[in-house]
């Protein structure tokens, strides 16, 4: 991903954070002309200011079956929202897309041993459910067990973060403000999260 | 991306439909060892029930200069949210993820001509400003000459449609209403989307 320098975030936080908030994210390989890309649900484990990255895809998917020591890209997408030249104060301006992402570079390796992929997977409901895994534990043993073998777990030994914030930074302060107000009198939530990111990563005041 | 039949979508109404609502995609290649991947608003002109793929990106990103004559994939997901195993009727279930999605293959093609390049603008503006074009047109001319040669224009050569529809379809109406009603409940905008997803695409009545 290109990112100009005023639009590069560097604190690991904010890019885990990003990825935590928006952990549906694209699983990307290069194995054949077009590439390769499976929707899939990511595990963010924070360890000392780093984090892991972790997946798992049905194995009836035939990307499961090539990305084992494969270099992929997982890129998870945050608020964002079509900013138009008429927000601005200043008239003269184009459109563009304010946003936040993420790409994660890395290496797939296939987490074999059942027992690991067992407590990843309970690790992964625990993260969507909010710690709750009552549920999860109650299920019995033989069906999770069957379950498991139906997927590919999957780690990404992490290479490369790549880490954008796109929020209006090149724009004086007069249209930040201009841009904020329109996007929250559009009701939208959506447009809502995004004059969030604005006031956070602008120095407004 | 891997389709199982049953969340196969294959009227071309709904692709178009899901790309122009959720027109912000991702455009990826595979041109090193990972993929290069570039989050863009794109054009996507209906023509005879099938569609043409437009986007433009800076030409002082490097993804820019490697995309003419590329086997390239633009990524369209719609509205997406975890499903809880808590929230079937049938306790007996893991959690997954529904959502929609459309991933087009083609071939990118530069879009060298000044004037059509300019027009192409145009109706990428008119796109998302509904129709409205006032501001676009008065701005001065050499303004928008000397920005259209700042960014690559792209058309995608359409090879391939592939359009995904995951909401539950696998489940008893008894488990699709209780999904339904808990995204409901959770007073998240995005969710009742979702809600509104699987409504439409099972068959409830």
């Amino acid at each position: 991903m290109y990112i100009p320098p005023y639009y590069k975030n560097s604190d690991p936080k904010i890019a885990i954070e990003l990825i935590k908030e928006n952990a549906f994210g694209l699983l990307i390989s290069s194995d054949s002309a077009y590439p390769f890309a499976t929707h899939l649900p990511f595990l963010c484990r924070e360890e000392n200011g780093k984090f892991r990255l972790f997946t798992h895809l049905a194995k009836v998917n035939p990307h499961a079956g090539v990305l084992a020591g494969k270099e992929v890209l997982a890129v998870f997408t945050g608020p964002h929202a079509y900013i138009s030249a008429t927000w601005y104060k200043n008239q003269r301006n184009v459109p563009t897309w304010n946003y936040a992402a993420v790409h994660v570079k890395g290496i797939a390796r296939v987490v074999s041993n059942e027992d690991q992929v067992l407590n990843l997977l309970q690790e992964t409901v625990a993260f969507f459910e909010g710690g709750k895994t009552e549920h999860h534990q109650q299920l019995p043993a033989e069906y999770k067990q069957a379950l498991s073998r139906e997927i590919t777990f999957i780690e990404i030994e992490v290479k490369e973060v790549e880490s954008k914030i796109k929020f209006n930074q090149n724009k004086p302060k007069e249209d930040l403000l201009s841009v904020m107000q329109h996007l929250i009198d559009s009701g939208d939530h959506k447009s809502k999260l995004v004059a969030d990111m604005m006031r956070r990563f602008n120095v407004l005041d």
